[in-house]
């Protein structure tokens, strides 16, 4: 189902439903650019630890917008034997929500613009029909700022601020009007003074002024009428703001205030948006299966709860607070006894891998109402979609562990203890020997003895290094930029041997990996 | 007309046709952003200089994209005594058109996004179909590029390079086979030998194999055999690369090499995409005419041609070069005869105020076979509809200068004396003692000897140095930033006393703008 602002407060209680009744959750997020470096190969070296890896995607990745966001449900039902599955297609977009709203900015990489172009997405739907979000701090904020007005309309005043400065002293105060402003606001309160004199009259409309001019009168009005009047500033279509004043009785004041704070409630709930999906989310405590998701997982946090910490550790933290249980098929597809039996783990080729032999799909079934995905035509790259293959392939594993039990089970439920050692492990791109980044504690550390660091002039080649390390037989190069790389030896006692040769050569430099790693680690100390 | 990707190649004769047949040139731009400041206010000080608009400017609004541009031609017919006109909208994305190609990125700014959304604008119309580009640098290169790799397939060798390093030696050498690869080639080169004895085949694919691998096979191709084979690499569907190798004879060779020719023009001019379009206009020399243009111009500028130049003057010799006459409506309808009756220059009042007398707009009518624009409904803010309004507006005021002369002219050509003063000469938004930015020249300097500048605690407030400055009269502030500001006393003669007096103060300190320029200069200078 697609979700955009359009129908997105209609909808929002029918996915925390089925958030709330679902034993699982798969999400998926669609980008607006994946890496500001100068190549995503760069951004994964082989050889990262987790720490760089971390550091990398959060300072190469984190402008580029979440634009499109897949949740899709499953409940398993008893009775049918089958999963009720229910798939949400949401488009996002930051859409400034007043003229005080944060102007976001964020960037687009023309090839993954161009990439999904090519599927079909439809981008007039995220850019005319996004869905807004606030992070917590902006949600803070902005409820603050309410409050900040609320406490001024209250008690005898009913004056309303349209500017509050956090250090506003919290009663009114005779207000200072400077010189060359004197002569206007003199008119205006005479204007005022007149109005409340014609009993005739209702309301009156100021001429148009500037905000700073308006500033000075809301504090006038505030400071010589605290009674009886209720003032307002409203847009006209042009974007002209005038200010209203109109006599009001006391029932009318209150009358209007509670107006205002409901209007404002729905503002604020308005300005939230999509966070409160996420949120929901979070707060169901449900276990959330995603493909290669430590871009997701980034991603989502950063943009609707925080910016992400610098330090790794922090970041786990922070993500079982928001995620306290996480399940990733790519990681699942690429452990024993998986790995095995499956060559490729890209989305596509892992859901094609399980619907034959030793593996047996669950039976699926869209719940009523919703549209019901077709596997065989594909709709690759729309985030419900590849939701849904993910939660899919996650059963399809899940039942396949259940048929080594005995006796065995031809459905695994979430609380199965087959898939616990699943949880919270996020696949590593590219990483070759760490198995994954261990949500739940310190990471396991390769030695690396049989890797050398070597820097060079830029010149050189991959064939230079292959020339340079002939004598060591098999290498293998992990390229870091054009003047260094990681080179691994087959052999842990060669290390050694190549240092020494390097110490004779003016061109290149060469040092084992744990030195690099102790010069960097003192570097990023100093 | 709108021109996208699909019917680019189609109608660019027809955009040719209609620059070449000018009087002269209306354009527009539309960007996804303007400014990545804290706000444009901030970005557009009125006490700048031309030197710090034009730095502002390069520095917080290139990294936005020019998406969308209008071009109206406008031609006079003597016979029908009006205009015929040709608009185009050109939608216009930096797609990659293959793997070498520059992977550009670009920043959205919410808000603009937000208002071209409300405008109805069709963002799937460029991400999905809009035209590539390249500037002159990335041009020369891919030409270079192809040069290279003609240079190698030339003489006896039939290899084709799919890799050219710039420093590649150009005569085919003996290539060097790091030791794990030597197995891989030998059996390449078995197979190769094999298949040229075989005379039932005509064709032989390799298996699929690593990029660099793919190098050494070409090397070694173009050193063992270096007749009598075409050697090439074909993508498949899958984005699989496989390298396939041709049994030819000389006739078979040529052919092929001038097929791949013709193939790798039609590559460039693809590429090159819609710079052709600018290029048309630039080597056209018409006037061009623009409404508030200094960004059009530097926007295109900076996408179609190079990286603007850090100083204002060489900025200037490019846009002579690239544009040598242009005129802005906004500057035009801002200065006299013009400014004393025009009192809105945004560009929809402007085309308001220019329909009622004194003023009377000529005749104007689509060309056949171009949709004509209704003034009436107005479709503002599509790039070839301003463009159209724009060029509207010029004619209108140029007529309206012809009934000055003696005798009263109602049509003025462009070639007239009374327009020339305003050619060369941008509109610069919001700074109120410079009357325009000279591209023919240096630009007009005010003394600005009745000008403070202020710096402060962030605590202060408009508020503040309205009072600090209450004994001096009318003031105007001008922020520069949240701790400094411009105040504009009303006498001259004062500035000297309130800075004086600021000696004693610790909170803040006062300087003559002359002393904030030179020291500024200084700096820069250091
Ligand atoms: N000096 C040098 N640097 C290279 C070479 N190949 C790759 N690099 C550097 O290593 C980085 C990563 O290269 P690679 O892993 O091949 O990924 P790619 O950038 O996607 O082609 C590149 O951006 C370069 O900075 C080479 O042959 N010579
Ligand atoms: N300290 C201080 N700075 C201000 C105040 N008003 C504006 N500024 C600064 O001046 C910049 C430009 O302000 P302004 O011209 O009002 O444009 P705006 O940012 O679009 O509201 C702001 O971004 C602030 O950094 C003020 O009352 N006090």
């Amino acid at each position: 189902m697609d979700i955009t602002w359009s129908n997105f407060k209609k909808q929002l209680p029918v996915v925390c439903q089925a958030i709330a009744e679902a034993d699982f959750l798969a999400i998926d997020g669609e980008f607006s650019g994946i890496s500001d470096g100068p190549s995503f190969t760069t951004l994964t070296n082989s050889l990262d630890t987790p720490e760089e890896r971390y550091e990398k995607l959060k300072a190469h990745s984190m402008e580029f917008l979440l634009f499109q966001f897949g949740l899709c449900t499953f409940k398993y039902d008893d009775v049918k034997a089958k999963y009720i599955i229910k798939s949400f297609n949401f488009y996002i977009f930051p859409r400034p929500f007043n003229r005080n709203s944060p102007d976001k900015k964020f960037v687009c990489q023309s090839s993954s613009i161009d990439f999904l172009a090519n599927q079909g997405f439809d981008f007039n739907k995220v850019f005319r029909d996004g869905i807004p979000y606030l992070n917590q701090e902006e949600e803070r904020l902005l409820r603050d700022q309410q409050e900040e007005k609320r406490y001024h309309t209250n008690g005898a005043s009913t004056t309303c601020y349209m500017y509050i400065s956090p250090d506003a002293s919290r009663a009114p105060v005779v207000p200072v009007i400077p010189d060359d402003q004197k002569d206007f606001i003199d008119k205006i309160v005479e204007s005022v003074d007149e109005f409340l004199k014609d009993e005739e009259k209702k309301v009156l409309q100021l001429e148009p002024c500037t905000g700073y001019q308006r500033k000075l009168i809301y504090q006038t009005m505030n400071w010589k009428f605290p009674r009886g009047t209720h003032v307002e500033t409203v847009e006209s279509p042009n974007n002209e703001r005038r200010m209203i004043i109109t006599k009001v009785d006391e029932d009318e004041r209150k009358n209007k205030e509670i107006q205002k704070k409901v209007k404002e409630q729905e503002d604020l709930n308005n300005a939230v948006g999509f966070s409160r999906v996420i949120q929901a989310i979070s707060s169901s405590s449900k276990l959330v299966v995603g493909h290669n998701m430590m871009l997701d997982i980034m991603h989502t946090i950063h943009q609707f709860y925080c910016q992400l910490p610098n330090d790794l550790e922090e970041f786990k933290s922070l993500t079982n607070c928001v995620f306290p249980r996480v399940l990733d098929t790519k990681l699942m597809a690429s452990t024993q006894p998986f790995k095995a039996i499956i060559s490729h783990t890209v989305l596509a080729e892992l859901e094609k891998r399980l619907q034959m032999p030793p593996f047996n799909p669950p039976k699926v079934e869209s719940a009523e109402g919703f549209p019901s995905y077709d596997t065989a035509v594909g709709q690759l790259h729309e985030a419900g979609y590849d939701a849904y293959i993910t939660g899919l392939c996650f059963i399809t594993m899940a039942d396949y562990l259940g048929s080594f039990l005995s006796p065995p089970q031809t459905h695994v439920s979430v609380q199965s203890d087959v898939i616990s050692p699943f949880f919270n492990k996020l696949f590593l791109m590219r990483i070759t020997d760490i198995p994954y980044l261990n949500l739940d504690g310190p990471d396991l550390l390769p030695t690396r003895d049989n890797v050398l660091h070597v820097t060079f002039p830029k010149e050189w080649k991959a064939s230079d290094l292959y020339q340079l390390f002939s004598a060591f037989g098999k290498i293998q190069v992990s390229w870091i930029d054009d003047t260094s790389a990681f080179v691994t030896l087959t052999q842990t006692d060669q290390v050694q041997i190549a240092v020494n040769i390097s110490r004779f050569a003016e061109s290149y430099c060469v040092q084992k990996y744990a030195e690099y790693v102790a010069k960097k680690d003192r570097q990023s100390l100093s």
